[in-house]
């Protein structure tokens, strides 16, 4: 491999809850590992929050202090570098601000806010600004994909910068990355998956006994599912992650709404654990399959043999099945998910990033081509 | 993306049984989807055969009538063309001489011959002379990467070209590929798989009655077993895997002898249905783990729980669990085996090839950049 001059990219982190801290301390212990492997130094330039407060220091943000400040309950804003102005009011002029101060090293917004699955936002604006600011975009949220990907592809690679969103599906496994780099001429036909935890560890429980509601409760009592389940046990997390399956591994265009969907909210325990003493098991399953030009997609709860790869899922496992034309199905499980395993999604689509500029065209902007 | 010119490839078949075919008949199937998705044309020069003759020409071999000829018991012979002096004695000479009548287009060497799992040849030995000649080299066969990744490798970096070999494990499914490039900055700290069809099937026999011998038997009878098996029962073919992954995905260096090795041929046929009684299954299990500075390999018979997710793969069912350091385990399925997914691995490698020239520098030998 040719010798390559080690390149700082300047990182923006929009949102700085869990995922996004997460990111920041594995930043810090891929520090040496990225530079040695992928010539590549990272360089936090600006943090934005909606509650937290925002901050700018083109000499880079001290990510411990700031994880200290947020856990203390303290503003970021006590970190601001003034010489850059005074501090933005809100995520969108922070990320204007950081444009005009351009010094011309590749810039990439890592975005990590809580979601709006219905309407894509606050993440789908933020990913509008960053692109037309000229940056690149990785995500955690699936709400941009799922809600407006064609869209914000095409605003991309008219901005010659990339949007990347490994973590929205399965976490760190590179599903998205695996069907668009290493199946080439291969052809999606649909999918089935298990791609929601909270719904996992319910239908377990209603094994176990009881119905959805009661195993809702119990867990939520012993702090395993949060307080606003709904968005999982209606089926819209696992809606969301359906669409953006659809929109960036199958081309289609879709939205979670658009995704024929079915909750476990009025599963009788009683079906679920008659499907046990027949030797099968219940999950929620999100599927989609091709029918000519179109694409139907779906989430509810199935009935799986046990021999079926999704049928001994549990907890944190999730899986995918992908129907392709050339290689019958692949399966690609996660035996264990978690904050590392999304952290570490962001931390990919970084990398991806790095390798898709040639050592003599760092910037962005120039001729990235998505391959 | 940019537009590009198509590129052409020099492709030149060594081999041209099953595996090389059907990697003909798929060229065929996707030639326009090679030209417009991945910019990319292929042109057979060369063909060279163990039984069946060799041929070149410049213009294009037509492989339809190759496969006819092969199977109609002909010579290839008759295809060569005397304007590229007397037809060649030999593989390495067909080699040779293409390259000194090279048009300085990417020459592609791709390579199926069948295999010595010890030895590795004559696989070896037409990869060396391959990446000797300035090409980049392609093949289905385990044995150079089990035998000699290191020194190939190495060998095709200072010649600036690529050497790769998916098909060798899971088929088409994209193993080394997803460790290599979908998951960067990930420590991959061993694995275990299922990798041999043939002792899937005589397993499954087995439960339903018999011992080794005799399933191997009764399938050797109806044609689903070639008459020498010996190289899957006694595990020869599931420790030259094993090898390929230790060296590719773990950067160790071992071989197949190196690899502790238990076949399936001492099996009683009770235990493996004593195992079934008792809820469990008796597979083939091929494994690697790193201890310290070393990686310890071994392939034998191994009694997994029902929930294990090598358990319930059956025939031509593959997969491989991937322990990492950030990302817990990945497990990656391959549903269904066959001649058409080795035949696109093989394609799969030409496309990685095609997409790690850019397009200002088509010719092999300048900057590649294994990335």
């Amino acid at each position: 491999m040719p010798m390559r001059d080690v390149s700082t990219f300047e990182l923006v982190l929009v949102g700085f809850g869990h995922v996004g801290r997460r990111f920041a301390s594995l930043l810090a212990e891929c520090r040496e590992q990225l530079e040695r492997d992928d010539h590549l130094a990272c360089r936090v330039v600006g943090v934005a929050t909606g509650r937290h407060g925002l901050a700018i220091d083109l000499d880079g943000l001290d990510l411990g202090v700031a994880t200290d400040l947020v856990a203390s309950g303290g503003s970021l804003a006590t970190l601001h570098d003034p010489d850059t102005g005074a501090p933005p009011a809100d995520t969108q002029a922070l990320i204007a601000r950081l444009a005009d101060l351009g010094q011309g090293r590749p810039r990439i917004v890592v975005e990590t806010t809580t979601l709006d699955v219905a309407s894509g936002e606050p993440a789908l604006s933020h990913v509008r600004a960053a692109i037309a600011s000229g940056a690149h975009v990785v995500t955690a949220n699936k709400g941009p994909a799922a809600v407006a990907y064609a869209e914000i592809s095409a605003a991309a690679d008219a901005a010659g910068v990339r949007f990347l969103t490994e973590s929205a599906v399965l976490d760190g496994i590179p599903i998205l990355n695996l069907a668009r780099e290493t199946l080439p001429a291969v052809r999606i036909i649909g999918f089935r998956g298990v791609v929601n935890w909270t719904t996992n560890h319910i239908l377990a429980a209603m094994e176990q006994g009881g119905d959805a509601d009661e195993a809702l409760a119990a867990m939520q009592a012993e702090g395993f599912a949060e307080a606003d389940a709904s968005l999982d046990v209606e089926g819209w997390d696992a809606a969301a992650k359906t669409a953006v399956l659809v929109n960036v591994v199958m081309g289609g265009r879709t939205t979670p709404a658009a995704v024929e969907r079915t909750g476990i909210g009025g599963l009788i325990g009683e079906r679920v654990r008659d499907a046990v003493r027949r030797g099968k098991r219940v999950k929620l399953v999100a599927a989609a399959a091709r029918h000519g030009d179109t694409i139907a997609a779906a989430v509810a709860p199935v009935e799986l043999n046990a021999t079926d790869p999704l049928a001994q899922l549990d907890g944190q496992s999730n899986a995918i099945v992908l129907a392709t034309d050339l290689l019958g199905e692949i399966v690609i499980t996660q035996r264990d998910g978690g904050l590392t395993q999304t952290a570490y999604g962001l931390l990919a689509d970084l990398i991806t990033i790095r390798r898709s500029l040639s050592p003599d065209r760092p910037a962005p902007g120039t001729s990235l081509g998505r391959r």
